[in-house]
């Protein structure tokens, strides 16, 4: 189409590169907090330990751990001279004080400082918006934030404004690209029709098991048995989590959703819900007629039985068990694999999927560490 | 986990917020050159008119169409004093001269510029290391840079060191997440074993439809009246763009291959390849008889018949017909979808995948905004 000759290419004149754009792998240094080093904090601080001199070498980024937090105390690597008088420059252990945690990590010679929240904390993410306005990115795959209440999400978006980014991408279906992709049809201008989607393994697990052979209770025991579930099988049967990840999604999607406006139905009988867990799994088997029932159903209409969220294009959101034909994409999914699948004015014939396992320390990890990376990427070089 | 009390939280004694932090929606402006206002070209140019105002207000980026270089010929959207003079500052319309144009892009003001290649001229990928060294940043969606002789390629990464970039997403699978999928998961240090996709949606149709009871060549027929196919659809059929794809994957994991070192094995018989197009299609029924053998084959073993491009761990690459499992994930698929499956140490049980359309004008060119916006998010701010 464009022709051009071999020698109007040797020739080009291009003036040498503008001092601005050598900045190559410019030097940037992200001073990282943990919070909460349970399963998931501690995959990624050996993720970001394994990664970090590469990061500086390829990229020029220095990371630099300042502390973590656990649930009693704090550790914070210190350079700060008081402390350095005191403790000779060795890592201090303090009581848990997140306040003064933040206020190490952001350090007080105008670096760029990251909160990771790994914790599954209320009181963590409720520390958020003031972070944020205070310069402080944050990191989380803690669901609370982006599914709690609509205020308190506001306030974060809000103290974005400054600069600081929050990003959550871990949040749903652990490190599989999901919040990014649909940011990217978004800010591309493609408008959201529908998300469909299976953001449960133990639940996908549950229904692609499910055909009759054993009672639905005993399916729940084998996953009980198998850790496939929280300690509570109800945390997961109870759809609760699902509808959060959806929540989530809305709101990336620009719907003002709480969790209270999901159509949510999930497994546990209204009968069942209160009971102490024990009581619970002695009476596991109220679930399996109901289920029988929906099952008979769904193979009466050649049909499969899935538990599916779904976000129409006029913001409703649902989380349910439905029947679906045979042929749908849901019914061909491994055992334990999440999917979503948006449906756009561009994808509307057939919608762009992900799918993939959505659970584990090891993906959630390496979903905070994209998000890292991806702040990262927006820092202006700074010592 | 963590306890917090609520006065703690209200008493956080975080100072206020660094400037440099609170450059916020810090105003960005980025120069752009299109080259190739074909049909990916022209969606694109209008995704970007679309979505102009909204950045700029949302973001602070500043897009600065700059000018567009057709095939025989290139406009430029001129502040120059000199051009300026001459053409009462309108829209100037001039010979095709790419060298030039890369100037006028650049500008003299040190502001940020990149250049989208929207052709599929090989001449033009010859300029990206002397464009991309100068500080032009080059996103496209051209295959040639990337699947093409490794030399080049390896001048063209060499050219970014200075700090310029160069993306191309939609050079695989178009808008889907697919290379920058892959570069998240090495990135944050997973291994990866094995990609396995089927990238071209006309060979995924084609295989989908081949069920015995129509010849392949009457699918053939019926793919190129219905503009699935290339004009002449040995383009598709000989895998050559499949095993470009593949190239571009296997490049991005490290390994330095070439198209010659990709086992290719197409469904243009050898005495077809030469042929003028419409003996070609004249002789179209010769790939009957392999094809409907090959079917035979899989029926025998109850499986399904696909066209696969594989890259294995030790950075061997393939692309084939090959018979798989009925349960197999690819054969599922909706009928002319692309699919990517990364299997990586992380995501070693189950694949993480990801589905959809992998062709059109409008997709394609969304993949080359999501580069831009990416390019974008790590400009530092500069009038």
């Amino acid at each position: 189409m464009i022709t051009c000759a071999p020698e109007q290419v040797q020739h080009f004149p291009l003036r040498p590169p503008m001092p601005p754009h050598t900045a190559s792998t410019r030097r940037r240094v992200l001073a990282i907090g943990v919070i909460g080093p349970g399963r998931v904090g501690s995959a990624l601080l050996e993720q970001l330990r394994t990664a970090q001199a590469r990061l500086a070498r390829d990229s020029g980024l220095e990371l630099k751990l300042c502390g973590v937090v656990a649930s009693k105390r704090m550790w914070l690597d210190c350079d700060d001279a008081e402390l350095n008088a005191r403790h000779d420059g060795a890592q201090v252990w303090r009581p848990n004080d997140l306040d003064a945690f933040a206020e190490h990590v952001r350090g007080n010679d105008g670096r760029h400082a990251l909160l990771i929240d790994c914790s599954a904390n209320d009181e963590v993410a409720a520390h958020y918006p003031r972070w944020l306005a205070a310069g402080l990115h944050v990191v989380t795959p803690n669901k609370l934030a982006g599914s709690g209440p609509l205020p308190r999400w506001q306030a974060i978006r809000a103290a974005c404004a400054g600069g600081a980014r929050f990003r959550y991408e871990a949040t749903v279906c652990a490190g599989l690209p999901v919040v990014q992709t649909l940011r990217d049809l978004l800010d591309t201008g493609d408008e959201l029709l529908a998300v469909d989607g299976m953001f449960s393994g133990t639940l996908a697990w549950l229904c692609n098991r499910h055909d009759g052979r054993q009672p639905f209770s005993a399916l729940v025991r084998e996953a009980h048995a198998l850790g496939y579930t929280e300690p509570d099988p109800r945390d997961d049967l109870s759809g609760l989590d699902v509808a959060r990840k959806l929540v989530i999604l809305a709101r990336e999607a620009g719907w003002p959703l709480s969790l209270e406006d999901v159509d949510l139905q999930g497994l546990v009988p209204p009968a069942l819900a209160a009971l102490p867990r024990d009581d619970f799994m002695q009476r596991l088997d109220e679930l399996d007629a109901p289920m029988a029932a929906k099952l008979a159903e769904a193979h009466a209409e050649g049909g499969v039985l899935r538990h599916v969220a779904r976000l129409d294009r006029h913001g409703r959101a649902s989380v349910r068990l439905q029947v679906l034909p045979a042929s749908h994409a849901f019914a061909h999914t491994r055992l334990t694999d999440n999917i979503v699948q948006f449906t756009t004015r561009r994808y509307c014939d057939n919608p762009l999927s992900v799918q993939g396992p959505g659970a584990g320390p090891e993906v959630t990890a390496a979903g905070v560490f994209t998000d890292l990376l991806r702040i990262a990427e927006s820092l202006e070089a700074r010592a």
